[in-house]
């Protein structure tokens, strides 16, 4: 709860209130229409890679492996394309395969078949009642993905270093914990960055864990710095190499916010034990993925270098949106301590602690008003927010202008909640 | 068995077959390489489409929905994207699903929904023991993935008019019977279309079948003439309509074979309660396809009959490689009934039927010889053809040249080990 707003008088209470509700109801008359719910780069974003049509010139062959690009074949991918991508995910160019344009379908498969088949060195499929750890607040699409496939999570809260290791380790004791999601890097939605001393335990896990035990590595933000000088994530690959554990991580990567959202291609890393489990399931899948659209990318890029150019222009293009919403939090919400805030170095999110309880309420209310939220609960396993106060900001979508509305409106509403709130419980 | 060969005396047996050694070892001196496995297009084919890379000139909204396609959104597909290929399916743009590069990932996960969470009007999913009905000589894919998701394949055969209805009609009694794959349109590889009153025998199994079974209708190759005026095929969404059965027909088909082969996008057409189910389930594992390829594709064919002009450049390609096969085929394999074979009106395959015991032994000495051929029994379940005559050939890749080699490699090879097998049993 919040001291400061106790520390007030129904009074002043009362007045801040009033002021709020007028303000609210000001906003309101704007008949806005505003979205911050989805991680969605802004046109302008995207309107930096629109060379990639047209960029083969009518040149469809891989310079390198001389795949015709055109044709079947190639099933995991253009070599070309694997070298590329290598270093994004820490792993080694024979470690890579290239799927179609989404990393969650990647995820879904590896957990689908881990839990329909089995993996390598487990002694059955994960089955339904195969526990994972989620950490929280997470990414809402990991969540209802695993419990569609009939796993149960588990939650385990984030720290500013990562996930809180002492928990995870005991909890992976149990042989039906099979593994753990993780956003190491401008995590979704915190923002923050496993610390190195975190990944060297996670690392560590296959070695308690049972040998089906897996960490589902989701490093979609590995290059999405909004910062010169962004968070140095320890490759987790190297570091289970050293320990024996390379069966125990899994990961992924995705070009769609690097390039075009939904139009770019996705890759995974992986040890070549798991990496020849995962190909043999795909190839009932697929005959291949889109080598064409791989060819476009590595066209683009010639290398990791070039890919963090490009970086820093849509770092230059979204930073303004996280700042306006850094500016209005400063002004409305500091003094009385409404809320706390994350202020990532990359990523596409803001996280922001309200009173516990408030969350679904100022989701609502800023609905009424032409803002659209993502839903309050939704960054918990089956949409539950135990204390209802974690609301997830994606700025990047909207206009700067646009922004800054949903800003204010975002921080009235806020205000408007908090002090209902404690005025209720006088 | 092979009649003319047994009326042959085994003196004629013998230098016909001492003819057949001297042009086989010929043949193999010339240290060919030649593949005719897969039903890939030929390089000149993908050329046809070459402008697909630079058509948008920039441009990537689609102009009636003004969605802007380099954006997340709109996971079911652009609605033009749909409008172009509902007639492809033969059902209404509002029951159309546009998915990624593969055909095949589409059917794998309609297959893998029934099996794991079941279909609407299912009482349970269909689970490990439920019974797939396999048209064979069949597609080797559908075959191997219904197996991975642990369903059993029963066979029945295909005639000329499609599959044995009086068999069919009868095995979908069984409740355990849960689906049928059907290539109704030049199959693969027999390459013959279903009548008009096979599809409507087809379209009624639904009134006897359980309410859970599935026709699962590939029609991979509705566009694939090979000549003028091609097959025409019944629509099966129509007349199931009409009979009340349409939650029984679920539909699908692919760009690959008509510009570029795994870099095209696939698609879906099912009755609206199957079309929300299957969204239901596809929306854990993909945010949405890639519009920028629709977009593409949407922009290099303005409506059915653009895209049919197209695959008459196709077939004028083609047609000479079938065409080659044919004239050798005459030549040496007619006279003596060593074979039989298939002269398909479109498709991608020739299906060749030789004397029982015969299809393994001709594989293998065609490989010895440096000419690749599909595997024998890959066109049956478990890759096990119960009569090893069956042999799929695949023309449409090499180049005219190295096709006419193949065909005669593979007569010789025919005519070799049929000569031997009619000897050994004298």
């Amino acid at each position: 709860m919040n001291s400061v707003l106790k520390s007030l008088s129904t009074e002043d209470l009362t007045n801040e209130l009033n002021i709020a509700k007028a303000r609210f109801e000001q906003l309101k008359a704007a008949n806005l229409s505003l979205d911050i719910t989805r991680g969605k780069p802004g046109t302008d974003q995207v309107a930096l890679s629109n060379r990639l049509d047209g960029i083969l010139n009518g040149d469809f062959i891989a310079h390198e492996s001389k795949i015709d690009s055109r044709n079947y074949g190639n099933f995991d991918g253009l070599p070309e394309a694997k070298k590329l991508v290598a270093p994004l995910l820490g792993v080694l160019p024979t470690e890579v395969f290239i799927g179609g344009n989404s990393s969650l379908s990647l995820m879904y498969h590896t957990i689908a078949f881990a839990t329909f088949f089995g993996v390598p060195n487990g002694i059955a499929p994960w089955g339904k009642g195969a526990k994972i750890i989620a950490i929280v607040p997470g990414y809402d699409r990991h969540f209802t993905l695993t419990a569609e496939l009939g796993l149960e999570l588990i939650s385990v809260p984030m720290t500013a270093e990562g996930p809180d290791m002492d928990m995870v380790e005991e909890l992976v004791k149990d042989p039906t914990v099979k593994g753990i999601w993780c956003v190491p890097k401008y995590s979704n939605p915190t923002g923050n960055t496993y610390s190195a001393k975190v990944v060297d335990r996670l690392a560590k896990l296959g070695k308690i864990a049972t040998s089906d035990f897996r960490i589902i590595w989701d490093n979609a933000y590995e290059v999405h710095h909004l910062v010169q000088n962004g968070d140095q994530l320890t490759n987790i690959m190297e570091l289970s190499r050293t320990y024996g554990t390379e069966d125990s991580v899994l990961i992924y990567g995705s070009m769609s916010k690097i390039t075009f959202a939904g139009a770019a291609f996705a890759y995974t890393g992986m040890s070549p034990t798991n990496l020849k489990w995962f190909s043999k399931h795909m190839s009932m899948i697929t005959v291949g993925d889109d080598k064409v659209n791989q060819l476009r990318h590595v066209r683009m890029f010639k290398d990791l270098s070039d890919i963090e150019m490009h970086m820093q222009q849509h770092a230059k293009i979204i930073n303004p949106k996280f700042e306006a919403f850094y500016k209005v939090f400063d002004q409305e919400l500091k003094d009385l301590s409404y809320a706390t805030w994350t202020m990532p170095n990359g990523g596409y999110f803001i996280s922001v602690d309200l009173i516990n309880g408030c969350a679904s309420k100022v989701v609502s209310l800023a609905a009424s008003a032409g803002l659209k939220l993502t839903p309050a609960g939704a960054t918990f396993p089956y949409g539950k927010d135990p204390e209802d106060k974690n609301v997830r900001i994606a700025p990047t979508y909207p206009p700067l202008t646009e922004v800054e509305q949903a800003a204010k409106l975002f921080a009235v509403c806020i205000k408007v909640v908090s002090l209902e709130e404690e005025l209720g419980q006088r």
